[in-house]
């Protein structure tokens, strides 16, 4: 039972724990619906999201979960009160767990101590995404079987992704050699991985991930045209036409297509788009099982606790 | 099983379905709330809505099926993702159906290829609304229990109402004899239905449905203060004291009083107002029923849908 | 069943019932879930709020109830739509009761007659706020056993605050010593109570509530900054020293820290401000069944109901 606030927090072995738990929810189908508990869980998203908000409340329903959702342009955010106050005021509330997006860099910092609820981190500004680089994980698993040897390309704004980060350094850390590749002035000296040029990078790869241009964060950072931008750093046809057979094609989403992606290769044989969007719900149960220390939808007893630690 | 876009695509014997339906879940009551299932439906409303909103929500809560709410403001379409992408990541979430609704005309043609969720249109644009005008139908039909012979009076906007389109193209073809009255700026001759003026398409008429004034989509069109609007072209009590003594007064709401009807008669004996606002939650449980294939809120199995065929 | 709109309409007998009611329900702990019933309830909420909604939320979620979420920006009240007709809607729709946070005083007189669903009041302008005095109330007697001889101290925003005009009016009527303190622009003549200098009532009393100061209500009207406000009515770690032994601290949230209190004082000994957060929960639960004619998250029988006014 702990917060998810980093992967880089969790063992390889936890790491493996929760994907395989995932692998099972999904195998379960529509049997990986659990009976509704007592559990209260709110959705705290300070920036907009759909796809990771919709993802986390799906997954928190069918771990019966009950759910409380916060639109933070009605919230008493406005009012000027802290963060730590709002999730102390969950926790009285009787949540068992916040789920945060927030725009500040580890915004979760102010709230590791007074706090008894735990926190998965749905994305801190230019920090890190877990969720998603499980599910990233968990998408490059069920094509690969493995991590090792595989090489992995993240492609685009390296500097500001929270997504490159949290794949960077776990992909590297499970043993994936990392190729980074993108415009110079998103280059980032932190992220495990070798940059070499965009078309080298995706001949290589076993998995291309693109990443989106955060219009919303840096408007007029780049100089670049859309159309420019997706001739120099996107996956366009051409560069797809080179990727190895059996490679995969990635994106965080939403995808800017023409930009990151040409847009006919969202859904073609390689990509693995909306795969990931699928396998975001079924990483998210067992990150919050995991968090909450949950079995089938219920807490586990005691007893069931300690044989899962055997 | 199928996309609920338009009425138009209905046979009459499909609308008879659905409005018996619809009557016999009101005369269930409280016993017309079925058990909770693992149907997931999401609710896009990309413009406001309470009524509509609601009573899709209500609908759906008491089919037993699973709600995600999205908002327009706190989502990722400020992100410039397309409207097929967001419905094609409903679907890998694990949605079944979506309810949209959209400023854009025919949104749904975007949809059509490549989406493997039930889609009902809960407004486009100034195009369909069939849920209103399946309550409208219902609204009529409970009081007249039939349509051939009867007039009906639409008055106001009939060049952007979605309702007015929607009710005047399943009345005509359910052969009732459709009335239109209001501005001159606002005519659509595309409407089938014989223009009259408003003092005898209210006269004439065995139901009246009143159009509201859209004010926040052409502020500027209508150069009338309110009064004027309403003296001219509204129902005045005046006016109502003229109306046949069995006819009834149908507004889709929000209604402005004072300008579309005269504030007495929202709730007067011959207004049905807030019984349309009632018959839209059993209407929209059936057309959910219809669109999903459900029987008493779970899905149908193969015998009982052979069956229902018969 | 009845609405709850100021506990100035409620007997003393009915408030007592209320708070042994949501006393029971907190010792209930896990148990303080109910099944799910039928039973619609509308929150619509026209000013923003994280903690009363979410409370009344969980409260609704606790007894089974159904529950629908309105936030104002995203609905028709911007379509011009009268508080009448939107709360018939929701009774039309088949809500059984609504929670209406509004910033119009006295909001719900328009709701008095044609309306037949129960009304909780979460906040009218500067009028009552309900719910907060009976979870004050609530932390009061969990403290003391009693409410007759206790002195209760009420600073700060006195003019313009619910909270205050709620407690005040309650805890006078309940046998309290009400003192009041604050800026001379906010006095408020027409509250029950004895204005003293700050010191002289945090001194005094038994429980000193520190008022938010609304910055969002009256911005310019306060010419101190928050420092000097502090110094000159706020709950300083000085002042906090000189409270009486077994004194309690309460505020009705969000905290304004360094302001209404020092930000150390917020989780002190003396502090309830976060059980204050808790109490609210079970105080809901309690005032919905009541308003409701509920017993256990179900609507209670006749025979139950004659019983209990035996």
């Amino acid at each position: 039972m702990a917060n998810l606030l980093s992967l880089n927090d969790l063992t390889v072995s936890e790491i493996d724990e929760i994907l395989d738990r995932a692998e099972q929810i999904r195998e379960m189908g529509d049997a990986g619906w659990f009976a509704p508990n007592h559990l209260l869980v709110a959705n705290l998203f300070f920036e907009p999201s759909t796809r990771t908000r919709f993802s986390f409340e799906t997954a928190e329903k069918r771990l019966g979960l009950q759910v409380l959702n916060f639109s933070s342009a009605a919230s008493s955010t406005q009012k000027g009160e802290t963060l730590y106050d709002t999730v102390r005021t969950m926790q009285a509330i009787g949540a068992k767990a916040v789920v945060i997006r927030h725009k500040k860099d580890e915004y979760y910092r102010e709230l590791l101590e007074g706090i008894d609820v735990k926190i998965l981190n749905a994305g801190d500004g230019a920090g890190n995404h877990p969720t998603q680089a499980l599910l990233d994980l968990l998408t490059i698993h069920q094509e690969f079987f493995a991590f090792r040897g595989l090489t992995v390309a993240i492609i685009g704004d390296l500097r500001y992704s929270r997504v490159a980060r949290s794949d960077a350094e776990v992909l590297n850390r499970l043993g994936c050699q990392v190729l980074l590749s993108g415009p110079e002035e998103w280059k980032n000296e932190k992220l495990p991985g070798k940059y070499v040029p965009v078309d080298d990078a995706i001949e290589a790869a076993d998995a291309v991930i693109m990443l989106r241009i955060q219009h919303e964060r840096h408007e007029t950072a780049m100089k670049l045209t859309k159309e420019e931008y997706h001739d120099r750093y996107g996956l366009t046809r051409e560069r797809a036409e080179r990727m190895k057979p059996e490679s995969i094609i990635m994106h965080p989403g939403p995808v800017n297509r023409g930009v990151e992606l040409d847009g006919d290769l969202v859904e073609s044989a390689h990509s693995r788009y909306f795969k990931q969007i699928s396998n975001g719900v079924v990483a998210r149960m067992a990150a919050l099982e995991w968090a909450l220390d949950l079995k089938d939808g219920r807490q586990a007893s005691e007893p069931e606790r300690i044989a899962e630690k055997l």
